[in-house]
């Protein structure tokens, strides 16, 4: 049988998620996200992050993007990122298409840093550029970094210094807290919004956004209904993070993925594969040859990141919820079997 | 214990639906739609409706509605729809938020028909107007009512005629479906494009857009990215789409649905209550007193619709998969004891 | 030779604001507005309305609607205006363009009344619908009113207490300050914006946005490029406004119109003409049979404004800078001769 | 007195466009671009093309880029042009405003061509991607270099075969057709679209936009409206253009400021100055000192256009359709005596 290690999106949900929608099945609920579900997942965030924010849930990633950044922007404003930032590269103009621009920065390693939004703003001036506004972060980062507390702080008191808003995307919010390298509190203190990604840890879909600088919640609602980001089924968007926040779930599900990803990268260094970059979250990207490539698709599934010569290739292997360490064996196993031909 | 008329989506989905994600929890499957699930359930709805369709599944109704109208719509042109579409109403702008101004006509009965479309082609008649490019129904209406197999083919044929599409929001059409006054052939031959409404049927969320005019599909998968409505999980949004197009179970909920509805006003008819619009689906308006309306209020919920004079008010009742005829007794019963106070 | 009262227009501009272009054409300004003509142009405008407020330079009515709306607006914000508001009407959709709902109502001779905004601001009561928050009023209206200062007062004070900006669309300013029903310290004390018609007041074209609210200016010239309504060459827009807010020309050409326009009333009542609406302005709407239209378009050029039975047509005769008592005696002599068919 | 090479923009427009403006002082037109004038100047315009086109006249570049761009593009299709591209730098983010996203290439020397596209292409493969769908360039460019009539044929095949759009800014085109490496055929022959600018060769203001592809003119009218572009006066906007086509006054005056921008850098070249950018048309980038930079202020407005070391700034000069070579001579005088202190 053949295992995808392609994305962390690519199973229906955690057991104790679909637990918990079997137990809740005959219940009614008021809609629109006023319901008991919804509250309790709320608390259970604050209590997590310790900060008195609002807490919303919406279906997908890219449409939080949009529906926050949106909200929160004049017609002019932009948002600065990376080069590799999700909203840059993989969104469909989504941000554009409401309006606004993405001013990229090279950044270091997928990663921004107060220099690089201090060049943007040196060199919008006047009303002939659009105006910086909001600084779009990932964390983890698209190419498997990481911002530590100390990064993140310095970033939010950069911004908050240059009248700029911190919004950090966390789709794999799980992976990055999972290090150690910041905790929940950060997010509080150090971000003016940000969102804990379901989609690709547990959930069968969902996002919950987190706004801290309350200035920035005032009719968030409406922003949610006008952008088509509000479900009726509102508690079928938080039952989710009312598991997945018990019990320190999310945590748990990041460890496990940090674990399994770790093990495969410690184990393909030691054949001696080397890495395009250095991961320290549930996205790996080893090099390899084209033909080892063609005999690891026998019987596993992945990204192809990029061809870099003739020869090599970079792929990309995701670890998720779903995956063991029993798996991650069984992967070595056939690497140095049918890839690298041992004995 | 309390039972909630107020709406049809407040509880998480049909027993069948819950079932088929257990049944497939520990599948590994491709994201964004291109999953084998996805495919099932494309098949299955073109087959009902035997046309060669395209279909999409989008996460809720004015997602649905936002994402075909922007992407069929030139930057000047416009929607028409009766006053009371839920576009017009009830989206917080979402139709507006994306550059189309809504055209709006009195109609009938919540219903619009082609004079009325015609009055706004005769006003509408050089470039300092809007373009009129696409109509707007729901069916069934927002006020209980059903465009019927003629009235449906005689709207599109105009339209066709007129250069105008045909855009059918079906939120609710399990039940409009129900009442035989059209069938799934009708939908693909009679409409440009049109939804099949999860959230309100059955589904935990979630509607599937089919467009029959093909022209029409042309790159609609990037609008889906483009406006955040495209979910990594894909499946998720059409495995319960595989599951209420299987063995008529849409159909038969819609039934259930509309049964348990006219159960409710021949009763209250009975009861010698009058009701505010003629309805033939699953959502019924009696007009009550005030006083009756507080004595149900102890054991039932209910959308307060309107106040139409002093001691009148319009109340909304809505039956879902939810409900049941003993339900229903058992409210006709309380109706007669605490409300009529009948012995 | 035929004399045109199709529209207020029609011609170049003013012959003193041809003079003035003479007189500076030799100059070299700086570009975008920071020029000395606009700043004589913006300090003899609010030298008129005696108030400190901002001023901007655009180049027409339609874009100084949708640059002001989209600039104060939030996304999910709506405008409220009467049915025949020209943002409603004959703007193609440029409010709705920039994303934002215009909420209409009836009003009352095309002026809208605070009891008309509380009935919107009772329907709209939360996240699902619109939020109304600007009022948009023109004045001298479409159908030839006038609000005058009181009513003008009234709105104002209303729309603050409910946290409505009042915005007044000065597109004929010229025809209502030379009423006297209102005068230039009102527009400064009772809206939070409003305009100075250029184009249909003697400029060659051309619009000056005033912004007393300055909370509202923030970031304004941002937004005026953003929307591409800066003009490198802002000298060109500014003249006009220097000429024509000097020595009281801007409300002299509002009365020669307005006389002009009374006397053809006046006029053409004696000789049993009905009027469709009771214009004080410089438009007027005489009701004639269609055989005296006939008769008419021989000599003059005007707009058939509305059919009202088989034999009756509405048209509009607008005044401006260029009409005379002389061309207005003619036209009257010429009605009874060729179209009555007096001896 | 002080003379400005700050801009091309800077006094009122050329002495023949000012008299017509006399001439027609007295006349009545019809509004909104169906007058006599429009036509002439549609006529004229089309005459030197040879190709059947619509044109339409606008009031700005920063808006024809807007409204021609927003036009033709879906919601989620894209532009590329190179990154010193005006609407990638200085237009506020007007196109991102409309919705759409710019995607720059490095280019070469301000100029994209066939390969940078190609590269795009490649890159821009799914729908989690935007769509790339026109190519934008400016002709002369933003750093003083012209397409050539080869350059111009190979990127419009390029792009033909690639269902791509080839848009041309003509914002600097007078200096470009000057250079004789292009003839106004090549733009009818070789670009999608195209604008001919009047704000920066002789006329007080305005564009001429050139829809050579008539499918792309469907309906531009509703877009002028709709985006605020639309002069009641249609014909202040027409008339400079019927002047400036009449005669080849167009490239006369294109003409007379390449010789001038030539004269000063061959003399500039001859007193040892070099330059940032090799230009061939009326914008010249000397690298001179700061403290010559200062000598220069005290009788010549220029642009800063960037630092370059501790000690050296490069400077723009832009010659004008007021510039003469006497003012030129008188300049490199100047630059002589008060700058180099030479005796």
């Amino acid at each position: 049988m053949i295992y995808s290690f392609k994305n962390d999106y690519n199973s229906i949900c955690h057991p104790l998620v679909l637990q918990k929608l079997i137990e809740c099945q005959y219940e009614q609920s008021v809609g629109y996200g006023l319901d008991m579900h919804t509250s309790k997942a709320k608390e259970l965030i604050i209590n997590k992050i310790q900060h008195k924010s609002e807490v919303y849930f919406l279906t997908g990633g890219t449409q939080a993007n949009l529906v926050v950044i949106s909200s929160v922007l004049r017609p002019f404003e932009a948002v600065i990122c990376v080069e590799s930032g999700h909203i840059n590269v993989h969104e469909t103009g989504a941000i554009e298409g409401q309006g606004h621009k993405v001013i990229t920065v090279k950044g270091e390693n997928g990663k921004i840093r107060p220099i690089d939004i201090q060049g943007v703003l040196e060199e919008h001036v006047d009303c002939h550029m659009v105006k910086p506004k909001l600084v779009y972060i990932s964390n983890a980062t698209e190419l498997g970094g990481v911002y530590s507390t100390d990064e993140l702080k310095n970033l939010y008191e950069f911004c908050s210094k240059n009248d700029l808003y911190l919004y950090l995307d966390g789709a794999r919010l799980a992976s990055a807290l999972a290090t150690d390298y910041l905790n929940y509190r950060d997010l509080g203190l150090y971000t003016d919004i940000f969102y804990i990604g379901g989609t690709k840890n547990g959930s069968y879909s969902g996002e919950a956004v987190v706004i801290n600088n309350l200035a920035l919640a005032k009719d968030f609602d409406y922003c949610l209904k006008h952008f088509g980001a509000m479900l009726a089924k509102g508690f079928v968007g938080s039952i989710p993070f009312e598991v997945l926040m018990s019990d320190n779930l999310y945590y748990e599900i990041g460890k496990k993925e940090n674990e399994c990803a770790l093990y495969l990268t410690s184990k393909l260094k030691e054949l001696g594969v080397s890495f395009y970059y250095e991961s320290i979250t549930n996205q790996i990207f080893p090099v390899i040859t084209k033909q080892e490539m063609e005999a690891l698709k026998e019987d596993y599934l992945f990204e192809i990141w990029k061809y870099i010569s003739d020869d090599k290739v970079v792929i990309r292997l995701v670890t998720s919820f779903t995956t063991t360490l029993e798996i991650c064996q069984n992967f070595i196993d056939y690497y140095k079997r049918k890839v690298k031909k041992e004995q």
